[in-house]
């Protein structure tokens, strides 16, 4: 295979080279690409040194690529997809650009893999962070009945920022800790020793952008156009992993042990949940693993029709770089 | 008024001091205990030093005695009720030692008042932190159409393990940014940097005893023996103040402007949602704060009848001290 990374020097390219190796994904070539500021960089996988090329509106740079995976923001996203594509490549877009367009499939593997083969464009998209690690729980729970209702509050991790946004918590902790005042430049807010409800711009229902691709994002991946998901997304002071507190409503009463069940089989879910010795999913437990964990399964004391769980999972792994190139790994070995 | 203040040194008890200076409440006499450990030190409250006493089984400490506030745990308000309610003082109990008795109020001024009169065992009960934050925005919505379920996710400050959580805190951040290890000691495991949804210990159905609170308590409280709230209850590494995302449905559809409106006018909450101007309620702009601030008012987009909003309190304020202090202040005004 020849792969490439677009964006090879943020959070997510970064691990987009941690999860390529640690997948252990074939790979004959692998280019990088970036903006003026990263090319030139060097990058070492596998023992071999790859420099960081400029990417520019020339289709040849990406002639006989198979999959690249692009994690550059949403506006590099629309300028290159037709440079990338133009020869046949695979484009996995990490950014939010094309996840809503219809002729563009948005995939979690362990929920709807086979929609990336319905890819006429050659895009297809990775959901956003909190969407990802959801979906993989709602997903063992809508096969037993179907979900109408989900309410999600969430704790998410600096890392949805990038890493100037992990940096800037990192700094801003420091900065009390010494008796500074916090720097604020990349979150709206001193982030450190507070909770900032707001990520991603308002949109006209007061609900934010992120909290609205999880309403739009969750009912595509799960092609559940009835399912509706109120959401209120919260930034925390947590390095890099992203939790949510689910409470979810089937059209019948399912048990909690028939979802426990569920959750031990489910692709993808790790469940912790042994209240009694103290062990549930914690985001400082989850940084860096692969897996979706969820704990604190208990029945909604609100609705007879309803559960509640925990969730936390690793933003740049599941949330990013992992679940794209999972999408790649579920189309090469269910290859048509 | 005589008034005495039952574990004094404490985080809660320390705010006693400054709350009722601050509310100028209309003290001739202050009174401290505190245990073997307190006992002795001196604070001083309007420039006049006060000794704290040791708490003992002698009634004639607490005779002449108007209003005492107690927080010094479950166990040492239970060991000691009779004792302080001996000569007819009105003990105000910040523990949950008997918040769920039926011949013991359990009291939020702009909830539910007048039920301070009914006290034949002298004792008022404090509500939890978190539910008293809670029954003060549900208390105008529940007056438009009553409300029969809630969820709430907390986001529970490390003020709630008292002065030693906040210490904790304080010191594993240092600690950490030191580059050395978290020494943990008050929390089940490392709070800085970190996120623990567990609070208080675990019940038979899998929910804490905290979250439990959030639903019994909500019930008295509001005089709703059919609401139901299904919590789940997080600690999160911000120091001092609680915050709270909440979805109620109510009985018949209810518009957000028309909660908008009464939460705009109702008693002890501030309405700061202008999302606009990127203006919410914010632990950190709470702390020490005496109001509940409510934002992110919007409908639910899981729910017809539903709304959802972000509240955030100053956990020792209103839901503690504050509060205890605004139940004694209700009795005075509306003495019998």
């Amino acid at each position: 295979m020849k792969v490439a990374i677009v964006g090879a020097s943020g959070a997510v390219g970064q691990e987009f080279l941690r999860v390529l190796d640690e997948q252990n994904f074939p790979i004959d070539e692998l280019l990088l690409f970036g903006s003026e500021r990263s090319a030139g960089r060097v990058y070492n996988y596998r023992g071999k040194d790859i420099t960081v090329q400029l990417l520019r509106e020339e289709p040849e740079d990406f002639k006989g690529v198979d999959f690249v995976f692009a994690s550059a923001g949403a506006s590099v996203s629309k300028k290159y997809a037709d440079v990338i594509t133009r020869h046949g490549a695979i484009m996995i877009d990490n950014s939010s650009a094309f996840r809503m367009d219809s002729d563009v499939p948005l995939v979690v593997p362990e929920v709807n893999g086979e929609d990336a083969f319905n890819t006429p464009r050659g895009i297809i998209a990775n959901p956003n962070c909190t969407t990802a690690i959801m979906v993989v729980a709602l997903k063992p729970i809508n096969d037993i009945s179907p979900i109408k209702r989900v309410h999600v509050a969430t704790y998410q991790a600096a890392s949805g920022a990038g890493q100037s946004g992990m940096d800037e918590l990192v700094r801003q902790t420091a900065e009390l800790v010494e008796g500074k005042e916090a720097t604020v430049e990349k979150f709206a807010y001193q982030l450190a020793y507070n909770l900032i409800p707001h990520i991603d711009v308002f949109t006209d229902n007061d609900y934010t952008k992120e909290e609205m691709k999880m309403f739009n994002e969750t009912r595509k991946i799960m092609h559940a156009p009835e399912m509706s998901v109120s959401a209120t997304c919260v930034r925390v002071p947590v390095v890099r992993a992203h939790s949510e507190a689910v409470w979810v409503e089937t059209e019948e009463p399912v048990s909690v042990e028939r979802v426990r069940e569920a959750f031990e089989k489910a692709e993808g879910l790790v469940l912790i949940d042994n209240p009694a010795e103290k062990k549930y999913p914690m985001p400082l437990d989850a940084a860096g693993k692969d897996p979706v964990y969820a704990g604190r399964l208990r029945a909604d004391l609100a609705n007879p029709c309803g559960l509640t769980f925990w969730l936390v999972g690793d933003q740049i792994k599941k949330g990013a770089a992992l679940n794209a190139v999972q999408i790649a790994q579920y189309m090469i070995r269910h290859r048509r």
